[in-house]
Formats: structure tokens, sequence, C-alpha cells
């Protein structure tokens, strides 16, 4: 069966219990859980991830190049500083999805710039644990279509 | 029934005969029939527009206030230089959600700034016609969760 | 009896329904009829007019440019993106007074900037409906003033 | 009887001597009798003073915060560069409006930023020495307004 | 015979009416008429038309891609600020050459910018009304060389 | 025994009075008292002032360049304007410390730049009251440590 | 016979044989010829001369101020860097027009801003060789008009 | 008893053994036992930790959020580099300070702008190894406070 | 006999004993006399004065414009900040010359621009107390010219 | 025998897999190879290592400060972000040479600034596994030279 | 005797001829007379050239770099383009001040910066043609004290 | 035998007798010596020159562009302000290569950005006049390997 990495970046593993107020009350792991499910009716497995570390990151990347199909990730701050997971994604030949809790557009300025969503296909941002969902229904559905070409 | 406007904005009734480097083969007619197929399935009805005037745009924003539970938009090139469009969203109490066919970090540098992605719940670009799909996809998962809150 | 054009521009129509902490209670109507109320006083009469078009409002300020003696003009969100309305004031030769309902200094830093401003003869800016009261005395003063020089 | 601050700031004091072309042929006493003689038809009294010094603007906002009822100000070229000022403002809890005498808006750029405005509920600009009597009215209009909140 | 569109955009309707130091005394209906002399010259037809509306440019654009064989172009003011017209030009594949009446590099900086300049072949500024001849000189001779190719 | 300069700059005389949510309960006299205290305890006398006028902090920082040890200085908005202050300080040769009741860091961007502190050894900012004895500790730290070498 | 100059800068004497994606096959000889054949037309003699050196450049332009009736220039990379040339084309009294092989707009940044535009009386960019020829049309037709003036 | 945690951030190992004039002579040991002595007499633990992973920093700042009552931190360059550094102190609920050796407002412009200093209550710059100890002071004085309030 | 008013503005009563290294030795009374004796030759009388205050600057130029013939000034730190001293001069109607002690375009990057310069008929900069003497011989060069004319 | 370490940053393992048209098919082994022979001629030994973790290539550059005589580096994508590798770099007096595969100065925007390139002897960049070999040399003529002085 | 080399820069050389109002009605053969004259009275020899290429300028600053004392300096547009020349002013050790005839504070902004000026000892700018003479004072004022020091 | 044309610009022919502490003590000869002998090692013939006369190393780049096989060239001053050698480089089908004695990275700001550099194979910046030689090594290294492609 396909496999898709589903990558969180730093700070993701407190979710549900810091800021709620932006973030809401989803764990990571019930963010998982929906993933795993939606998953399952979309006949693919998924295999998430979470690291604080920019480089740990870096090599996971680099790491399923050849053994999954695609990947989800949300970089939490480093989608603002980060060229090196940008190279990352552009290194490797798989088609990914930026995925974003909040809209990243009605915050700070400087979360509104991304180093990384010009080495993917799209973005989604703004629809809380559903981005992450969403973000897994869009690769699947680009991955459909370019097999059909 | 439930109605969301789906709002498409100017040079996009030229889709799938300009630019398909770009914007792909679909017309915006196709567009359209892949949203009533799933709003179908959502239990939701669409009401699809398009206008090259920013005025005419404005219009019907203001006139679906009452009547319609949502937006699903595109606004082509005026995203990028309509505060009044911004402004109309926001002086209404519709959720919205921002939808583009190509992704705006990967072009042009003037084509990443968006006026309007703040006033919307969120923002989903660069999946082709699948942005318009995903975007009714994520108002209505929206409209679910805060219906239950 | 002398003629006073008073244009207000996008989304002003929804005034007294939308954003009440930011624009107030008072609708359009409202303060058009204050206006035509002290317009009496000053025994000059008022043309109120009010569009979402760009167009339309270049348009009408063309039409008056014999008619009427003066402009008093709130054009929302076009203030801060329209050259072509600018270019339309001082196309014509009618003296005009710009007013704003919010003081534009104490919002975005995007709304500080006008680009119709130095095409009038001054801007009001803060008072809420008064701004066009206080508009039109500035306006009917100054004709009264370049009249005795 | 309630008691208004009319504030002139750096220069004023030459009003009427210097580049007329600019601010016209009116001497402060002149501006200060038309404020006398408006205030009295408004039922109030103003209490006009004009300094060069900085600090000593600064010293009389202080003095009033509990004996007037709000101040008109005219702060010249300490309008651009007197962050104190605009402290000392909101340090008092006194309504006022920023006034000027010529349009802000069309003279050097580094004349259209205020660092002032946001600090006042609105600003009148460009009318000449009518510019101090809009402004009063709008004081007088706006403490109207806010008692019978 | 062929025939080219000659769109002018806002405020272009009063030419030769107003601020003549820059524009000069020629009206549009003059310059349309040395157009279509130069036209019979050339063996082509002229189509002229004046909008005031950013929408109504957009549509015309649309609307003759197949019908005629080039565009000569004075936008205005929409020069600097519409990539929504920009865009419909780059959206049909006719070629066109934009024109200035006045030298847009000798008068304010945020003139001097064109949003469309770089979708269309070329550029004509400076000439008066004899940028709009030298314009069409320029795109027959374009529309020469380049079905000689 | 050696003295300290204690400065205060505009509108820190309305401390305890004025926007209470930021500036916090305590007044200036309470702070000068605290400083007092401290002061004894380290063997030094502190000297407090406090002045609205620019031209009267610079020349009290030329008055004590031979009489005191070193100055703890809190210049307010004077800070983020005055190169005169800063060149004052540079131009003797007493150590200073600067301080901020308030963090400047979590505030409007234009308070986040000091002239000042670059003409200090260091600052202390965000504690309240605190920063002043803070400050005052810092600066008899470094007065030991340099003597020593 | 009337003549004009005909001035082309640094690497234009390279043309036909560089980088004929962007410059075309043409030569600077036939350019000339071209020149030549249609100054025959319009009754006046062209002089062409083209040099690396700005200096040389600039003595050219002084030294016609008094035998020719005006200049047709393609600066090349001088366009963008020299304010010596701008000047020396105010210095002297002829009118001028500058023109551009390639469409300046649709390039690097850098070539869009030209330092010279502003001392000619209108500019003739992106039609290939046919530049130079229009922009000979446009200064004859200059001269014309404002001899009758 | 309560614990504080120390975090020194990148390059801080190597402290008195580099840029001596910059930084001094005294060891990272050295000021962990300065805190130490002064920990006990302010009746607190101090557990002092340094990195050069940006990662490492983040997993320990979310570790003690629950075991300690306060972080004294400095980030060294992450200061300038990190957000995710930033949203993780954000993250978590205990007050921090953020000290420095040096006076970042008198050094290379990029170090005056720091990251983190907006998460924390305050910021002490600028007095070598007693920045630590002021800053552990400070913290402790916050936490007395916001206890008695 | 004529009178010249030289005007220095804050710290510089401290000349000659901070920062000589900048500076050089000569005290503000040494140059006093050097210009005392240089107005003797020329037939002028010199009245010189220092202010540490901004207002009290501003107060002394409009003292002396029926008084004196023109100004020779030095405003130090002001001639960065003060928008007020540059109003100022542009209101009287006296010549005047800005000088410096120091190069200002050799120093910090924030001492090269001057609010004031503009005013003046010319600048002297960066010949040491020199330049106040030949900023005198300017001023008194440009009197005799003119009043020639 | 003396040490040279030979520093490879992130994503540079993957060299020779990744985007050839930009770096080219040789792998990393293959350049620390060519590294090795080439150290061999030279008298001096190589040691190379490569990570994608910033973290880890600062302890590495700590580690080898008194063990290896110089370091090459080419820090890819961290040489446009890591203030901390430069101040590591900054910190230990080892002479550095920075290199680079790709002419950085022909691509992207962000990739011409470096913030180690000050902290080096020098740069080598543009000439693809060539870089690396130059650096070597260039280091080594370096240590040559100034053993000499 | 002593040689000072007065040089001039591109379009100079039509002083008097050119407009007037900006530079005057004196050429540049009548300001050599003056410096002659001028230099006599001082005991030294004037020797004035004047080129419009830069690089013969730089030839000549190299040329007299050990038989003239010093240098006086007009650029024209050098002054804002060439870093050549700065560059061949710092390398070698001739004393040069930099003279304007116009005050180039008082024109268009980019005649503000200078790349020079921070290349002399000082600047003498706006004083017509005796900004030239009061140079050749300002030299040899400052020859005389650095002689004697 | 291959020529290679090695190019110094501005100033350059002053070298080993200016600025030492910048530029070292070898002279142009010198370095045009070890590049001789390091061509005869190389089997390569180099054709040295120097100019400071942009014109003229412009007219240098178009003359050897059949007769040589490559550039080395150090253009001063030149690589920051010249677009014209620019493209000239870019105009010829030679490969050249960048070099300068200093790193341009740790001096000024204005010397970090070259418009030449993307015109070259790379650049070697920072080892004196080992650059040169570390150039031409780049250089054939180059040609050889593209050759054998």
């Amino acid at each position: 069966m396909d496999r898709v990495l589903v990558l969180s970046g730093p700070n993701l593993n407190l979710l549900g219990t810091r800021q709620v107020d932006i973030y809401g009350l989803a764990t990571l792991e019930a963010i998982h859980e929906s993933l795993a499910k939606l998953a399952q009716e979309l006949g693919v497995a998924v295999d998430c991830r979470q690291s604080n570390h920019e480089g740990e990151l870096i090599d996971w990347i680099h790491e399923v190049r050849e053994s999954h199909v695609g990947i989800v990730f949300n970089l939490g701050a480093y989608t603002h500083t980060s060229i090196a997971i940008a190279d990352a994604l552009r290194a490797i030949s798989l088609p990914s999805v930026e995925v974003h809790l909040s809209n990243i557009h009605a915050r700070e300025a400087f979360r509104a710039h991304s180093h990384t969503a010009s080495a993917a296909i799209g973005v989604v941002t703004g629809f809380g644990p559903a981005s992450y969902t969403l973000g897994l229904r869009a690769l699947m559905d680009y991955l459909g279509r370019s097999n059909q070409d």
C-alpha cells in the first residue's frame, strides 16, 4: 500500500495544550487519528512524525524519497525561516502539500511569508485540524490526476 | 436548502482557453458542474457567478448576506489590488474561503500578497480545479463545526 | 440654487448595519438627511449618490463639472487604490473636500495613505457622520472665501 | 463655563507674516478672535496658547487635564517628529482634535505622516483659519454626542 | 479588412478640455479621426472605444480576441493599478501596443510604473496625439514582420 | 558619598495616574523612594530629576559630568527621537544605564528603536519600577568591576 | 538640409551578432540604412554614431547643439546608470527621443528605470529596429508641430 | 524548592576563550556558579544548560513547563533568527527573562532585533556576566510581585 | 553696522573638552573670537549664541528677523531631527549658511541627512573651526552679490 | 601532518542525485576523493564531514579549533540564514574559506547574501566540484603566506 | 611654488551657457580666472582641467599624486554615480575638497548623495562660483594647519 | 597557443602603492608575472591589460571575442556600477571568471553587489594576488571540462 509522510514541525507536539484560542483543542494525536481514518478511505497509509529539530526534519524528507508517494507538511515556525527544508523538498521528486492550522494571512506580518510554499504543489491554510485532512485529499487528488497523464 | 455563493473574478470566464500551461484545460463551466455535483453530496446548493467588474462583485457580496450561508471566492487579479472587496467581505457576517487555481506562492512576487485572505476563514491555493472543491469542503466542514459549538 | 455633489463609495450603502464598532449606527440615509438639513441652513442643495463601481463614480464626477459648485466625497476603500478617481477630480475645476467617518490615522497602515486627498482642498476625518456635515461647512466656507478674493 | 485648550506649536506665532502663499494672511490673533466668537455661540470658553518649546507644550497638556473639557491642537512641525507630545495626549483622558491650516497631503511627503493624529478623535486639514473653527465644532459635536451615550 | 481595437481608459473622454498644459488641446474625437485616416493609408480599420470602467475595458479585450488583429491601448490611470487588465491582455493572443500622451517618465514617480507594459510588444510615450498614430504604425509594422517570419 | 543621577523624561511625572494597564500603579515618587532605599544599601546617593524638556535634560547631563559617578536614565519618548541627548551622553565620560518600565520589544514597532541605548553600558527593560532598581544595581556592579580592573 | 544626430551607446556595435533572441538579427549598419532612407523621405539628413565611451557620447551631444535640429538616442546600458548623459541632454536645447530595441518593461527590473527618459520628449521601446524609425518619425512630427506653434 | 531554568544558546560554551574584547574573560561555568550562589540567597534552585542545537533548546523549554517556575535565557545568535524558540516560549506558561552579555544595541544592526524579546517579561542587556544575575533577580522580583496580586 | 547671528546647537558648549578625536581641541569661545576677528575685517558684527533647547533656537531665529542681515548656524544633532527649526529658517527672509565641524558625509549614515540644509543658501562641512569662518565669508559674499543684482 | 576540516551543510549528501542541472553529476564522495588527492599533493590531510543539523555543524567547528589548521566550508542553505555558524567561525581562530558549487550571484536574490562570508578569508563560487579544490588551494596558499610574514 | 589641481567634471564646460537659472552666468573660464587670482594672493598655483570622461578624470588624479599638494574638485553628475573616482581619491594621499555650484541638498533627491564626499576633507556646496574659491581657501587653511602639527 | 585576456579596471595600476592594509604590497606587474608563470605551466598565454576607462574595457572585451579562449577580470569599482561591461560580457560567447583581491563581503555594503558576477562562470574573492591565479586555474579547469563534454 502507498505511503504518505505527514510531517509536523516545532512546537506542534504541544497542540491542544497551548494557545487554544489560536490553535484549538485538538491534540496532534487526534489529528493523526483523523488522518489515518481518511487515509483508509482513500486506500493509502499515513506515516506521521513530529520533531522540533530542523536537521531531523531534513533527514526524514531525504529518507522517504523512494519509499513514499508524497508529503503533507506543517513546518510551524520553520515555514518562515528555513531555506534548508525548502531545498530538501526541492531536492527530492515527491509531490508535497503545505498545511497550516491557523490562517497565516490573518496573523503577524512575518507569518505571511513561506520559504517552503513554492516547493509544494499548493497550500491549505486556516481550517484547523481540517487543514491536514484537506491537504491529504489535495495530495491524493493530485497523484490520481498526474498518474493518468 | 442552504445556498453557497461561488464567486469568480476577472478573466476567469476565459478559463480553459487561455494560458493553459498555468491554468489547465478545465473551463469555468466544468468547474461549476463539479461543484454542483459535490454540493449535492454535501446537501447544499451552489450559486455560481463570474464578473470582470469589481463593483458588480461587491454588489453580489452585499446581495447574498442574508440569503446564503457562505462564500467560496476566486477573485483573480483583484485579490492583489482590491481593498474594497476585502471590506465588503468583512462588512457582512458570512464565512468565506479564498481559492486559487495556481500556487500563488510559486509565481510573480506581486501575486503572493492577498488583500482578501485575512477576511476569509482560510485559503486553498495550487490544486487546479480541485482548489474550488476543496474550498467548498472546507467551508462546509467549518459550518458544521461552528454549528455544533 | 447652487448644488453640491455628495459622493459615497464602496460598501457605504451598508452603513449602520456593518462593523458598528468602527462606523457607528447611523445609516447613509440618515447622513443624507442631516446634510439636506444643514444645506438648507446654508442656502445650497445637496445631491447625494452612492456606488460600489469605480467607473460610475468617475462618470458622475465628469457629469457634474458644470452643473454643480463643489463635491464632498467619501470614497471608502477606493481612497487608497484609485489613481483614476484622483485624476478625475483633478481633471474638472470644482473644489472638493474629502471626508472619512473613522480616523484613518488610527487604523491599519494602508488606510493612512490617500490618493485623492491631494486633489481636494482639505480633509475631515474621524468624526463619524459629523465628518460629512463639517465637510459641507468647510466647502461652503471655502466657496465664500474664494468668491470674495 | 466649560473650557477648551487651543494649542499652537512652533512658528505659528509668525502667522500672517510668513510664507503667505501657503499659510494665508490671517494672524494667530485673528484666529484666536474667530475662535472666541464661535466659542461664545457654542457656550464654551477657549483658552488659546502658543509655544515654540516641545516641553512647554507637554507641560500645558498635563496642566489642563482636569480643568478643561477638550483640546484643539495645531502642532506645526512637531506633528511629524514628536512622539512625546503624542504620549502626553494619550496619557490624559481629554478628547482632542488635530487641525492644520494647509492640506498636509498636498505638500512634502514627510508632512503627510502625523505622530499625534492617532491620539486624537479626528483631523481637519487644509481649510486655512477655518480648520480651527471646524475643529472646535467637531470637538463640541463629539462632546455632545458622547455625553448623550 | 483587418480590424484594430483602439482602447482609451478613464478620464480620456475629457481630453482637450482638462489640464491642457499636460495633455494638450486635441480631443479624443480628433485623435480617433487621425487614426482612421492613417488606418486607411495602412489598409486596416480602427475600432475606437473609451470607458471609465475597468470591467468594461476587460470585457472589450475579451470580446475582440478573434475578430481583430491587434490592440493599441492608452489605459490612463489604470496603467498603474490594474493587474486585471494586464492579465486580460496576456490571456488573449493578440499583439498590443501601449501608448501615453505625456511622457510618463517625466511626471510623478507612481506614473513611471506600468502593470500592462510587459504584456505589450512595446510602448510609445510622450508625443501627444502622435503617440496613438506612432503606436498604430508600430503595431502594423510588427504584424507585417511577424507574418513574414 | 558618590552620587548617581536618575533622570526621567517626558510624561513620567504622570506615572501611576495614566495608562495603568501599561505602566502600572506606582508613582514616580514611589520609584524615587525605592531607589533611595536601595542606594543606601549600596552606599551611594541618588539625585532624582524629571523634565518634559529635551534641552533641560541635556543641560543636566552636562551639569553632572564631574560631580556624579554615573547616570540611570529613562528618557520616555525621547528615547526614540533624540540624537541630541544621545550625543550629550557620549560627550561626557560617565557610565550610564538605560531603563524602561514596559518591555519596548513588545509594543509598537517605533518603540523598539533607541537612539540612546548605544551610548549606555546596557539596557534593562520591561520589569516595571524594578527596572530602575535593577538599573542602579547594574551601574554599581559596573563601577565596582571597572574600579578593580 | 536639417540634420538629426542618431546616437547609439555601449555594445550596440555588436548588434546582429549577439543575443539574437533578445535583439534580433539586424546589424547597426542595417538600422542606419533604414534611417537614411526614411530621413530622405522626410527631407532631413541623419548623422549616425556609436560609442562605448560615456565621455565621448557626452562630447558628441555638446558638439551638435548648434549644428543639428534634434537627437534620436539609444544609450544601451548607460540608460540605467548615467546621470551625466542625462545632464548633457538637459544642458543643450535640442529636442530628443529615447528608443530601445527590446521592451525594457518586460526584462530585468533594473532595466525599467531610465535616467535619460525624463530629459527627452518621449520614449519608443520594444519594436526592434522599427523603434529607431518610429523615433525619427516622432521627432520630426514634434519639430513640425512646435514650428507651427 | 522552586527551580529556574537557565538556558544558554549557540557558542556560549566557548565563553572566556573567544573574542574576549566583546564577551570578557568569564567562562560559562563561572557564570553558573555566580547564579547558584545568588539563587541560594534568593531561596531558589537554578538548573543551567547550554546547547548549540535549536531543536534541543526547544525540547528543554517544553520539558520544564510544569517542573520549573521560570526561565532566564541567553539564546546567542538564535535571538535574531529563531521564530521557533519564540513560539516555544509563548506556548508554555512560564515567565521568562532575556539576557545578553554585550549591549546588542551597540553592535551590528542585525543584532538589535530580537524574535524572542516580545515573548519575555523583559530584557537585560550589556552588563557582562552580571546580565545573568540581574536577570535572575528580575525574574524572582516578578514572581514575588505577581504572587501577591 | 550690519549684524550676523551665529547660532550653535546642542552639546556645542562642550567643544574642546569632549570627543576631541572628532571635534578637535578648539573651544566654542575660541571659535567666537576667530569669527569676531574675521567679522571686523569684513565690516560686520557677529552676535554668537548657543543653546541646548530646540525652542530657544527657534525663538532666536524669529527674534533677529529684522535686526540682522543673515545667519550662520551649526545645529548639531538637531540638524537631523528638527523640522521645526527648518520651518523657522524658511519662515523668515534672512539668508543663512549651514556649517559643520566634522565632515557629516564621512560619519554615521543618519548624520548625512539634514532637514535644514535645503533652507539655507549652502553648506560648509568638514573643516573644523574653519567651517564657521568659511561660512561667514560665504554669507558675506552672497550678500554682496545679491545686493548688486 | 596538518589537518583541514572540509564541512558540507544541509542537502549536500544528496549531491549528484538531485537537481543535476544546477549542481552537476558529481557525488559528495567523489568531491571528497578529489580533495584527498589534492591534499596529498599539498602535504596536508583533509577531514571531510557533512550534516543537515545546524547545531552539529557548530559543534564540529568548536571541536577542531586546536586540532586543525583551517576550514573549507560549503554551508548550503545555512549560508543565508545562520548567524550562529558565522559566530562560531568568528569565535575560533582558524582561517576558513567559503565555497559554493553554483554561482550564487546568478540565482535567486536571497542566495546572494551570505552571513558567513565576512567571517572567512575569501569565497570561491560557481566552479562546480572545482570550487572545493580551488578553495583548498586558496587556504593552503594563505597559510603559507601568513606563516612567512 | 606649490600646485593645486582644480578638477571639473561632465558638462561643466558648458557653464554660463546652459540652465542659467540653476548654474548662473559665470563661465568655467571666469571661475578659473578668479581661482588664479585668489591663488596668487595665497601663494600657490592652480592647475585647472575639465573632462567629460570618467577615465580621464581618474588618470589625472593619479598623475598629480606627487606633483601637487591638493585637489579642489567638482565632479558634476559623476558625484552621484562614480565609485571609481572616489576610490582614486582614496588611493592617493593628497587632501581634497569637494565643491558644488548649486546647493545639492535643495535639488532632486538623487543629487543629495555623494560617493566622493567621504573621500574629501570636507564639502562646500551652494554658493555659485564662490564655492570654488571658498574650497580653495578651505584646502589652503587645512594644509597650513596640518603642516604645523 | 590559446590566449586568455586578463583585464584589470580602475585604480589597479596603483596596486602596491596605495592602501596597502587592504590591497597588500604586490604591484600589478608582479601579479602579471605570476600569471605568466602559471600560464606557462598550464600551457596557455596570458594577455594582461589595465585601463581606468569604462569604454576602453568594453572595447577590449569586444576585440578578443574570437581571438581568445576566455577572460579573467577584476573590474575594481566598475564591478558595482557598470551594467554596460556586464552586457559586453554577456554579448560575447567567451567564458569568464571574476576575481577580487579583498573579500568584498567583508567591506562596505555597496561593494557586496556585483553587476558582472552573474555574467561570469564564477567568482574568486579575498585571497590577494592569489585570487588572480586561482581565477586562471578555475577558468582552465572549466575549459578542460567543457571541452570534454
